[in-house]
């Protein structure tokens, strides 16, 4: 953990870049004072706040760039024209092996388009999925895809299924993760084309992967697997869904501690424990969503998190190089396709 | 509200049926003394049960069947072989006039194919959607489809999109309800390609419709449209997820109110606006899913729930008997023919 890593930032990228940007590096220093940062930006704005935190001038490398990637620029308008855009330039650092990984608060379908094109797929995977973690009653679980792919074919999801497994042995240290197909029943009937021949294929395959067949949208909060597996259109609804639940719920327990003096009394006494629970379900925790399948290391945080929810996104971007994912993965899936050539390719058994 | 009504009930459906049926039916009796119940199911097990609550005798006729629908059952053999099942007889009670709308907590799958057969589609509705209701930031959110559906074209979101404007006027009593389709992004360029053609079709369509645009998973509990329209799979992921993450939030909340004896003392005084976001958040308050774009009223209960729940969902029938949802329905559908003839119908406008 104490090897110099360097991390390509997008300084320009998010709601309120670069200001909550170059103030997340700071708190990442904090915790991983050996990593080292190369930001990408418009100097008269980032050196100014560099001035201000003189603690992290020595770990960052600042290049100047005056392009920047707006929050509702097409993918196809990026690939075309933002060569020079503070979100190009730093995901290249990567392909060119000047950084381990890149961190962008931009655009998220800029982000993807630029990152494919820039680091290319690993051999093997026909899409990359963007993969986050859910807290849950047993601990954490890992999903994918969250809205990299609307529409998935079984192939899809059967390398998502790969790519989720190796992460959650990788990076979270799971000796024999399960992995579960979302679905909108457990019996084997139901669901769409997709997911049904997915599941027969993990089932019958001999991939060495632990399949415990469809889960429900319950099963993600239950953490009755550790990996949960769909397509990005149902994948991004269920973790927004997830999200405006857990605000909801804080609303009403808000209202609910407002509404007389006797509440407004409990609430002093019970503040603590509120506290915890407001913790542990803050989505800034769980900020840093992982693009999975390329051949780098690249996470998009949330464009509306705060300094807080962009250094969990660095750490993100730090513990996958840490555990060198990138490599386990290439070579799971050398693995993989020893043990069965078909589902993990497209083209005939040739591997 | 006091002109006698006839629901009838398939005693036998659900996971502890059918005793929290009939209990169900004695909580709605205390709501609803005006309602009249027809209940299908096994003379043997229903009996004993009526002679415990003897106050709902005289508004339950019970009709004896031996048959009743398993939970795993396949709707297609249901078809084939459950015409003297609780729960085919209890819909055909339906059809036939005797009885006004038909609950069942048993298999969802089952109930869709045997209400689809023995009521048929309203005139102008290629497939029936699963409405529920939920709480919001705002109020309540209607969303359809919740699972009758796993692939869905354009058109038949453009008709949900319908249905679930009627009900909000029809049940709901707003004068213009906003519709929002569900997408990953609220982009006009996200999405699949029939969540796209569905709000091309809605917003340039001269249907008398107060069309939102697209909505995100957040948004179906921040309240931001009144009628959330999505695919059936889709749908059924976000309401188990929905409800999965406010189990976990309780879990979260009592794990963190037994943490230390200050939160304990917390708790005695907090208990109060606790218990009140726990009923506002009450699964069981939203029961009863309406099968909507059929010729007859139809609610689902979920079948693992209590007598509590199973009484909520005989009040969602009668409410839906109650404004004439089904003829208003079928009135709208007409008004929208005559305003532009294409989106909810599949031939040529010839309407």
């Amino acid at each position: 953990m104490s090897a110099p890593v360097t991390i390509s930032i997008d300084a320009m990228g998010g709601d309120n870049a670069p200001d909550i940007v170059v103030e997340g590096v700071r708190l990442a220093h904090v915790r991983l004072p050996h990593v080292r940062y190369l930001l990408f930006g418009d100097a008269a704005r980032v050196e100014p706040l560099l001035d201000r935190y003189p603690e992290i001038r020595g770990v960052c490398t600042l290049r100047h760039t005056d392009e920047a990637v707006s929050g509702d620029a097409k993918p196809s308008q990026v690939l075309r024209t933002g060569r020079r855009s503070s979100m190009w330039l730093a995901a290249d650092a990567v392909a060119k092996g000047e950084a381990a990984g890149v961190v962008s608060a931009g655009n998220t379908g800029a982000l993807m388009a630029v990152s494919k094109f820039v680091l290319r797929m690993l051999p093997g995977i026909d899409r990359p999925a963007i993969a986050g973690m859910f807290p849950t009653e047993r601990g954490e679980t890992v999903m994918l895809d969250l809205g990299a792919n609307v529409d998935c074919d079984a192939n899809n999801l059967v390398q998502f299924a790969v790519m989720g497994e190796v992460f959650a042995r990788a990076v979270l240290g799971l000796e024999q993760p399960s992995i579960g197909l979302l679905n909108v029943g457990s019996e084997e009937l139901k669901g769409n084309d997709a997911v049904r021949s997915a599941a027969n294929t993990l089932r019958e395959s001999h991939l060495p992967i632990r399949f415990h067949g469809f889960v429900e949208g319950n099963d993600i909060c239950a953490g009755t697997v550790d990996v949960v597996v769909t397509d990005g259109f149902t994948g991004n609804i269920a973790l927004k869904t997830a999200e405006g639940t857990v605000r909801l719920y804080s609303t009403f327990l808000k209202e609910s501690f407002r509404a007389s003096l006797l509440a407004k009394f409990g609430f002093l006494f019970a503040r603590h424990a509120l506290h915890k629970v407001k913790v542990r379900t803050d989505p800034r925790r769980y900020n840093g969503a992982m693009f999975l399948g390329l051949n780098g290391i690249a996470v998009k945080s949330h464009g509306g998190t705060d300094a807080f929810g962009f250094a969990n996104a660095i750490g993100v971007a730090v513990d996958l190089v840490a555990h060198g994912y990138n490599d386990r993965i290439r070579r799971e899936f050398e693995r993989f396709k020893a043990a069965e050539p078909a589902p993990a390719q497209r083209a005939a058994g040739t591997g």
